[in-house]
Parts: structure tokens; sequence; C-alpha cells
């Protein structure tokens, strides 16, 4: 079993009747930490002259360990379990996001103007030039969270409802980081062009599309007809949103190492939405010698069985990740977890850099090969230079609402990654930070203007 | 001209300077005033030795008024107008609702319950047992307001874009009136099958359908079909909001003039979606005499130009709607202004109840008549007795959601009928207040008390 370390993920509250004796308490904690449970906070709920009820909250590593710990607790004499409150499903409960009103709506003046009649005086404006749309309604700061639940988080294919989570979590993300009414729309179909026509049918509510968690290959071909067929700016944040802060963190992590883009061998595995946008971007930022893998090996010109997405870099060299990483400067995983071995780590060069980005759990565990590598990067929170899309789509989009862009394009994403790779400064930049925090607050705003600057330079600002 | 009272849909601020010296200020509220516009605030925003600078809100009677009253006051000799700045438009500038997260997103572990790698377990809940979605999502709260624009208010088919603000407004008065979230869906198509596909696909979000301001006779097939395969509750507000409200109204109005629902004569003019829907609730409610007309005259079944709706109301009279409302008790106008003359409403029985509720403007003024009926009712916040479906939907939602109904039902339209006309208490039900006011806060938590109990009857409820 992989080794994990425990998460709020996996966080419980434990409601405990302790009786008011000496060492009780330490019995407790004793428990929980020799079961492996970190603590969170610990808060007195009530208190009679014999016992104490306490809220003590624990961080776990998974669902069994989180068992494990109740149990050792329950094990305990004469301490009572009352309650034993999931912290992530009850965060969860009724959904994580809500419409507000932004105006009031207190008098019979308020509806006048808002609603009827007053709101038809706004709607004739509209009729009459479109492009008021942009000045009278939502449109212009809100954006479209588009999936079809085929390919949700590292889980698969669980199908509309079962996203739903993940995009209100996404929705949250656009407002905290960069302003923007975000809204999920997760579709009860997972053929194409149903799909492309009902984003379609949706879009005059919204200033842009942000697909997500859509199985390639099909991605691919939705993303390309919408951008062809609709004015808004459309962008797969699996593809995108990923390339751009992998090359920003590639960019820092080839300062340290000093080595030129245009010289490094770099290994990418999975070839599926973002190991396709990580490679076509790499090669837009100079990278010239790239080799893709996915479950079965090298993507080589020999196979068969490859999408034309895949063929677009079929090499002749052929065979497996192990033969594809020797000697190589730069592994880039987005792929499924494990399946890096420390072995292969240390048959890379001098130097080398990894970044193990498969979610939740990565191609190899940072504390295995930590001496081996001079940089390693994850997808996760509780890891150093974690490469997080949140460090791209918000600003991303805000930039290409704000300057009303017709699409998001090539030139924006470099310009993004630039944005994003610069805020480290140069004093501060280490093997353990060649990306900002997610929490910098600068990152969705030096984002924004870097793709504005791109749009206007590219003559597609529209305001 | 139809004459029309001034409101807030069309206010003004108007922003002047004006000379320190003595009955300046008096030239300008006289110069408003002898061009009809009505005041509200008049607000001190700066003031120097020799000039104030002033804010004057205006409610002018239409645009052309509002422009008479500004070049009245522009016309003064040694008033300066600094600025005109309509109120309407103002308030609908960048849109009238917006997304909130629901939960405080600070640190790197409310990124972790919220959204990945924590959410990954809720997505998991959902898709091992489908129906967590009603409790670990936004599902159960949030309506989704369908339209495609082709029947904006009255103004017609002003197409998705310019229809945009009113279902901002409605998710407003559904947030405000029922705390529910509703999202606008405006479609960019005007084809029966494409709406109802679309609807179908995004339905995983939502757990109630709002169709809205959907012409005739499309909107009854929209309606029907995904009435039979959505397993959330649909209603279209324009046909089923409106005949509740209107059956409330004329339970009460019924009670003053004391005629019984099975013996009254009732003209109904305007067979679009409100005019079918209502004819159809009246009949339930024990109504056995209508006589529907449309911009042709009476509903006759010697007519060849009817659709299946109208077909079901055809009659063997033939004949205007002059000929139609001789000696009939009631009027209920769902059609367009003016079309009702006070000759007309004289032809009318002895106590006569006319509903006039063509919107912004009535198929007549109730100045006109207000001696020759014994109880007026129209659509509009500016007269007594408002026939608004902010009485009905909010209530009719909640109900619906908090118990899960699969669908929403006549008898529940019958039931929050009742429930609407029961809040206007025996002693003050009066001519002028057959309806309780919109903002009576009692009304959403009645009517869904009335559709929750309806749908435990019916058994449809799933919670």
């Amino acid at each position: 079993m992989l080794h994990l370390t425990p998460n709020s993920s996996f966080s419980l509250t434990i409601r405990l009747e302790i009786p008011n004796r000496v060492g009780m308490l330490a019995t407790v904690t004793k428990a929980i930490a020799t079961s492996g449970g970190n603590f969170g906070q610990i808060d007195l709920i009530e208190q009679t002259r014999s016992v104490t009820t306490r809220d003590i909250t624990v961080d776990a590593a998974s669902t069994e360990h989180a068992e494990t710990i109740v149990q050792a607790v329950k094990a305990l004499p004469d301490i009572k379990v009352i309650d034993v409150y999931d912290r992530t499903f009850n965060l969860h409960r009724g959904g994580k996001i809500s419409i507000t009103s932004r105006i009031q709506l207190k008098s019979v003046s308020d509806l006048a103007m808002a609603y009827t009649p007053g709101v038809g005086r706004v709607c004739r404006a509209i009729a009459e030039n479109p492009d008021d749309v942009y000045n009278f309604t939502i449109k212009r700061n809100t954006v479209a969270i588009v999936t079809d639940g085929s390919a949700v988080l590292g889980l698969g294919n669980l199908g509309a409802e079962a996203s739903l989570p993940v995009m209100e979590g996404k929705a949250m993300l656009f407002k905290e980081f960069a302003g923007i009414d975000a809204f999920p729309i997760c579709l009860a179909t997972q053929d194409t062009d149903e799909i492309i026509r009902t984003v379609k049918n949706l879009a005059p509510v919204f200033g842009g599309v942000n697909l997500e968690d859509i199985a390639a290959p099909r991605c691919f071909e939705i993303e390309r007809i919408l951008r062809e067929e609709l004015d808004i700016p459309v962008f797969h944040d699996d593809q995108h949103g990923t390339a751009i802060v992998t090359l920003a963190a590639l960019f820092n992590a080839l300062k340290l190492v000093q080595k030129p883009m245009e010289k490094i061998r770099i290994v990418i595995n999975g070839a599926g939405a973002a190991g396709v946008a990580i490679a076509r971007l790499l090669k837009k930022a100079g990278a010239e010698t790239i080799l893709m893998c996915d479950s079965k090996g090298i993507l080589s010109v020999n196979r068969t069985d490859l999408n034309e997405e895949k063929r677009e870099f079929a090499v002749k060299a052929q065979g497996t990740l192990a033969g594809a990483i020797q000697g190589a400067d730069v592994f880039i995983g987005v792929s499924a977890p494990g399946v890096l071995t420390p072995e292969m780590v240390r048959s890379m060069a001098k130097d080398s850099i990894v970044f193990a980005m498969a979610n939740p759990i990565p191609e190899i565990q940072p504390e295995l090969v930590s001496s081996d590598v001079a940089v390693m990067a994850t997808g996760r929170s509780d890891y150093p230079n974690q490469i997080n899309n949140v460090l791209a789509f918000p600003g991303v989009f805000r930039g290409a609402l704000d300057c009303r862009a017709k699409s998001i394009t090539t030139s924006m994403y470099l310009e993004a990654a630039n944005a994003i790779a610069s805020l480290v400064n140069p004093k501060d930049l280490s093997k353990e930070h060649i990306v900002p925090s997610v929490f910098d607050e600068r990152v969705a705003g030096a984002v924004a203007a870097a793709v504005q600057r791109a749009a206007r330079n590219e003559g597609i600002a529209r305001s």
C-alpha cells in the first residue's frame, strides 16, 4: 500500500464524553496519536461535575485509517464516543455555492425597476443593440463550467451527478481567486455532438466556457469545434490550465539546474488531455526533445493504436517508460499512482526534474527519491511545489473577460506561464519553491494582465 | 395615447447646479411638477458660496415623458444639468445576480476539503448512491429558469440575450421570496425538440425547471414532454403561476360579489400560454361557463385556424370580444393594451369583475371604469389588486423542492390558489384588497405548505 500523509480531506470531528479524572484526556490523545492521526482543534463543548464533552478534530490518511482511529478511541474504557462527524462530507451538505441578488428588493419601486415593468426597457435596449448584453446582464462576468462527468478528477467516468461537487468547487475557486461568477453545467450526455450542441445553445448567458473533466480524445474535438463556432472564449482547463502551470514550474526548475529548454530531454507519461496539451505548449516554448508515453509505452510511429492527438507526438523510438526515461532531464507525469519507480528516477540525467502530478496519488511518493532529484513537484498541497491549475484558470478568464477576448490562444498560455514563473523572486527560488503559493494574491492579477496584453497584441480584444 | 402614471421603471436622477439665490430650487421643482414628474429623493451633493449641486430623483411615465422633464429643466435660465442618470439602466449594469461561495476558502486545509483531494470522496459517494446528489450538492435547492426568448414579457420575440435581464430578475425573486437558488438558462434555439434535448441534458444540476417566456403553442409541448421525461418538477410560470394567482384573486372577488363559481359566465381574452392555463384551472375549480377569445374573436368550433389548445375551449358561439362580454360576470384579460372599452365593461352583468392583466399596459386603464365594476385587478404594482406571479412560483418551488416532488400537479395549483386567497382575512377583504401584497411574508410559506400537502396526498413526495 502506498504511504499517505494524514490530510484534511479525511478530517473527522469525534465528539467524546470523557470522565473528569486526571489523565483521561491524555489516554484519548495518546490512542489517536498511536493510530497515526494528526490533531486539529480540540474544543470543550460542555462540562459537568463528572463528565467533559469534547470535540476532537483529527486528520486521517484514508477512510480506512479514519475508521482505525475511531475504533482505537472506542476501545478505551470509560470513554464514550457520542458522534463521529466527517468534516468533508459535512462541508458539502447542501452544496457549496449559492445565487445571490446583487441589489435589494424590498419595495414596490425596487420591483418595478429590477423586474416588470422596468426590466422591459433593458430587454428592448439589448434587442436593439446586442452588444448591450455585456453592459446590462451577468454575461460579462459569468463562465459556464461544463462537464460530461466522463473523467472526474482521477476517478474516471462517474457521470454528471457525481461530478457536480467538483464543478461547484471550481465555481468557488473562480469566485475566490478572480471574482468570476461561474456556474456548473453537468451534462446528462457523453455524446460529442450533443455536448457541442448543448453548449452552443447555452452560450447566450455566458461570457466564457470552461470545459472540465471531459475524457480524451472527445475533449479535443469538443474544444476545437466550440472555439470555431462560439464568439466567447472556450478553455479546457485539464489541458491548458495544467499546461500553463507545468510550463511555469518548468521555467523556474530549469533556472535552478541551469539547463536551456532547447537542450533538455523531456519524458511525458500520460497522453490524455493534460499530457497532449503540455507537450504542445512545451514545444511552443522551445522544447525540442519530447518523448511521450501512455500506459502501453512510448508513442511510437510503429504503433497502430494511436488516436490523432497521440500520432502528433509519435517518434521512431519504441519501448517502455523505463526505457524512455533513461538519461532524461525531465519527467512529467499526468498518469497514474505509483507508475514511477526509484530505479527509473535514478536512471535519469544528472540534476533531474520530476513533476509527478497524478491526482490525488502521484506517480511516485516524493519521500522515496528526495536525494536523487534536483527538483520534485506534485499536484498535492501537502508537498512543496504544488502544480495546481488554480494558479492559471482564474487569471486566464479574468483577463479574457475583462478585454472581451474572442478566444484564448497559445500566446496567452505562454504569457500566463511566464507571468506565474516571474512571481517567484530569483532570490527565493529554490528546490522547494518553484511556483508561487495558490494563496499568493498577486497571481490572478498578474496572469490576467498577461492574458490581456497577449489579446491586444493579437488583436482579439473587443473592449 | 394611453394615460400612464409616473412610476419607478422610468426613474431618473438629474444632477443640477443651482445658483444660491432665493427661489432657484423652487423654479426647478415647479418645472418638473408642471411637466408631470413625480418627485423621489432630493439630495444635496455639494455647496459652494455661489452654487449648490443637487441630485433630484424623478419618476416619469415613459421614456418620452422623461425626456420632456429633462428638457423642461434644461430650459430654465441659470440652471445647469450636469448629468442625467437612468436609475433602471444603472441598476442593471453588470447584471443583477452573482454566484457566491457558501463556505470559506482561506487555507490549504479548506481547499483540501472543498476541492481536491477531499471532494473526490464526495463524488464517489454520489456515484455509488445517486440519491446523495440531493444531500451533497446544490441540486436540492437549485432551479433552472429556462427561456428561448420568444415571448419576453409582453414584448414579443426578443431572443435569448435580450431576455436575460428578465430571467435574472426572476432569479432574484426566487431567492428573495423563497430562498431558492435559480439560474438563468437563455437558449440560442427556438426549436421545440432542441429546447427539450438541451433541458434534458442540463437536468442533473437542477432540482426543478421553471419555463419562462416561451411562446405558445410551442410552450405546451415543451412542458408536456419535459414533464414526462424528467424526474424533477417542471413548471411553466407564464401558464400555471398566472393561473394560480388569477384563481386566488377570483376566489376572493367572488366572495365579495357573492356569486358561486359554478354559476358565473367568464370571458377570457387571450388564448396563449396564460389564457389556456387559466381556463383549464378555472374548470378544475368548478367554473362551467367560459368563453375564450383571441385576437380574432370567440374560439368557435366553426373556426379553422385553432391550434390544439385553442380547440379544447372552442364553443358553438361565434363573434367578437364585444359580443362575448355582454352579460358576462367576469372578464379576464391576458392579451394586449387597451383592447377593452368602457362600453364593453358597461355591457357586463351587475357586479362585474374585471382582471385586466396585460403587461405592462392593461386591457383597460382602471380609472376609466372604476364606478362600473365591482372588482378591478391588473398586473401592475401601481394599482390595487396586483395579480403577480410572484405570489405563486416561489412557494410552489419551495414546496416541491422540500418534499422532492416528482412533478407539479393540478391539485397543487388548486391548493396553492386556495392558500393565497385564504391569506386575505375576511374582514380585510374589499374591492381593493382581494390578494395579499407581494411583500406579505406569509405567502411563500403558505403556498409551499399547500404544495407539500398536495404532493403527499398524491403520493409523489420523495422525502
